[in-house]
């Protein structure tokens, strides 16, 4: 029997959060290697030193490791450059915290292979790698546990797994990605646009000084490609998730959405169709001030997982920082030390198409330079596709040189709308692009 | 090995949602028998009869059972008038949704006494007899699993004790009785007041003919006493939590809590204190509109859970109802099946002190005959006990002999407007017993 199959096996206590009156057995404590000690890193060794008595830190490796060593934690913990070290025969568990697929993907694969569990906040490295990493620790007979790549501490993906397991949940939508809705929400205060939006949030350090990955959705379909695997038992690829990026949003669309009783915000979201696609995309959309949606602030995370049986369940926090990733990571810790990880990896999935074809009520905002016709010109085009123009809405104020203005589209097939924005980008007094969005009913 | 260890170690594949791309290993299915077949248990044998796989309702239990029968389930379900029959040698797990104390508390017994572990939506089971039972099913090496008794669908008890055991939660605050949050809702929503509310919500089958336990807050403290143990590891005794009926809330404070940017909810909160007690209560408070207590509508539930790590995770649902309870139920089952609930109830917890002590802003309505002098003689009273008033409202339109009015309170500790109330209650012009709802931060 190797060292993980003892793991998963041992009914350990849970975490000794105080001196229980219960009495409950003692148990050997599960050796911990940290690998990567940044902000989520060390908020895992505070919690793990100040807390469960049966998770023992044992290694922390970095890069070079002098300039990261604390004082804060016990003496007996070996601090490496190196990443052998972790898979030292005393190891059970290692956590991994450096991010990105490579070599989170190696040392991910060589931790399983010698026999320990995994447990990691890589969103990427699940996604892309998950089913292979999975597959090996279902051979090696240990674990593979991301419920901090989702969401940070918001316990999602346990939430759905196991507890809506008894459900058969066919959308999952949420606002996956913090520092989108920092910056949504920072626009909808007022004041600044997407770019003065952008700054303060990288000034604060909830942005990158390369925002790519946040702006352009790519952060948001990683997580979202976990959730379609651990809500609907799909699996998709990333990149087949379409995205469409926030950057072109204004302070004068969040006007024009108050006035339509909605806000903005950047939404994932992935539904099993009747016919067997699942449809995935993350993107700005129109979201009605009522709902759940529009009440996350900042940079705070919220998914709805919507179900045959349970209807709509709402899991909502923080969905970054290091001490609620922390508190994700340690979780897994915990299931894994208690045996309560068994079988999750098991769960049958199945490879979907996938599509970005959706019908809803549409949000255009054009800027013009104004002059008689524009729209007669516009709802022409928009007629020759067959598609009905719900309402006009112009609000004074802005130079008719640069003259925003918005039409909502009665519900319709997106393709049927991007065929018409191909013609419509091209009429001559559009002076910016035009911005499209869905209007979440 | 008995049967239950069996299924304990049993690493079971996931339920089958669909068939799967993945290959999984078969194993044998786990028997359950169904004690209690109305709305839950129907809604429960519906969801096992379609699909999870490893699965097997093999016994209906029922009074009276064959008005029960029903024809769209498999011909091999032994329909039964007698518990015995589920201790079959044949059944693994004991599903008990007869509800009440007694014979539930000594059927679930009897199931763990047998080696057979017991899944329940039953609060005051769990919360009067949760500890004997854990106890037991521990003795037994069974499971006790009780996700459905509080929240119904959502999945807070699984969110607490498993998603977020990484972090030291200190608070656990929510709406956790439907029938309530529907008759406020529709008391907010204008034109009836509480007697009115409440007859509506019992024609449309939300209240019972005797809505006692809704609108005195027990049903939410037997809630409340579980979610104190699952989240903050405290051993509470439900007759220890201080309750405050809904049941004299009118129109008229809804009005005035709108004034004051709040609404009204049947708040139940667990906290830890510095000094070791616990402070619990079920009691109605104004709510500021932006917190997401205030948002809650109708019939649902809401639970924020608040840790030194992690800060505030909100789960939220339908808490109530066949199909949402049943959910609970079978991803218990599911959880037991695959083995994955190991050590829960090891889980060290600790008798502790109860208070219902705090400081808070308070909101006072006064119903008065109308005369000079009222507000002098009232603020006179509060001043004698050191309590400094807020704010004083008073809308037009009420007849001057039952004249309502509000005074809000400087923070304060509540028992200190206890006693001013004692005072005040005796003045001759008040013609209703006065209201006093804390305000939340």
């Amino acid at each position: 029997m190797n060292k993980s199959s003892r793991i998963s096996s041992a009914a350990a206590p849970a975490p000794a959060k105080d001196a229980g009156a219960v009495a409950h057995p003692e148990a050997a404590p599960v050796s911990v290697a940290l690998v990567g000690f940044g902000t989520v890193g060390r908020s895992v060794a505070r919690i793990l030193s100040s807390s469960p008595a049966h998770l023992r830190l044992t290694h922390i490796v970095n890069r070079d490791v002098e300039r990261k060593r604390v004082d804060w934690l016990p003496g007996h913990i070996r601090w490496t450059d190196n990443f052998e070290d972790a898979l030292d025969d005393s190891v059970d568990i290692v956590v991994e915290l450096v991010g990105g697929l490579e070599p989170a993907r190696e040392w991910a694969r060589r931790a399983l292979s010698a026999g320990k569990s995994v447990v990691t906040a890589n969103k990427q490295l699940i996604a892309h790698h998950g089913p292979e990493l999975l597959e090996l620790a279902r051979r090696q007979g240990c674990q593979l546990a991301f419920g901090a790549s989702v969401a940070g501490g918001v316990p999602v993906v346990s939430g759905l797994q196991e507890g809506l397991a008894g459900d058969r949940l066919f959308r999952v939508c949420g606002i996956l990605n913090g520092t989108c809705n920092y910056i949504l929400s920072k626009i909808e205060e007022g004041g600044v646009g997407f770019a003065g939006a952008l700054r303060e949030a990288q000034q604060l350090g909830y942005a990158e000084s390369d925002p790519t990955d946040d702006v352009e959705g790519f952060d948001a379909r990683a997580k979202l490609a976990i959730l379609a695997r651990v809500g609907l038992n799909c699996e998709v690829a990333p990149g087949d998730i379409a995205c469409r990026s926030i950057a072109s949003l204004e302070a004068v669309d969040f006007l024009y959405a108050r006035d339509l009783g909605c806000t903005i915000r950047q939404i994932s979201c992935a539904e099993l169709r009747d016919d067997g696609r699942l449809f995935a995309a993350v993107q700005p959309a129109l979201v009605p001030l009522r709902s759940p949606l529009a009440r996350v602030q900042g940079s705070q995370n919220l998914v709805m997982a919507t179900g045959e049986f349970g209807g709509e369940t709402v899991f909502s926090g923080y969905g970054a920082g290091g001490d609620p990733t922390a508190v994700a990571v340690v979780s897994d810790l915990i299931a894994i030390a208690q045996g309560r990880m068994n079988g999750f990896h098991l769960a049958p999935v199945r490879k979907v198409a996938v599509t970005a074809e959706f019908n809803a009520e549409h949000h255009l905002r054009f800027t013009v330079s104004d002059r008689p016709g524009i729209i007669a010109a516009v709802s022409g085009i928009l007629a020759k596709y067959g598609i009905s123009i719900e309402a006009v809405l112009q609000k004074p104020g802005y130079p008719s040189s640069r003259l925003p203005f918005v039409m909502t589209l009665v519900k319709c097939p997106n393709s049927l709308v991007e065929q018409a924005l191909e013609e419509l980008r091209h009429l001559d007094f559009m002076v910016e692009p035009i911005l499209s969005l869905p209007m979440l009913p």
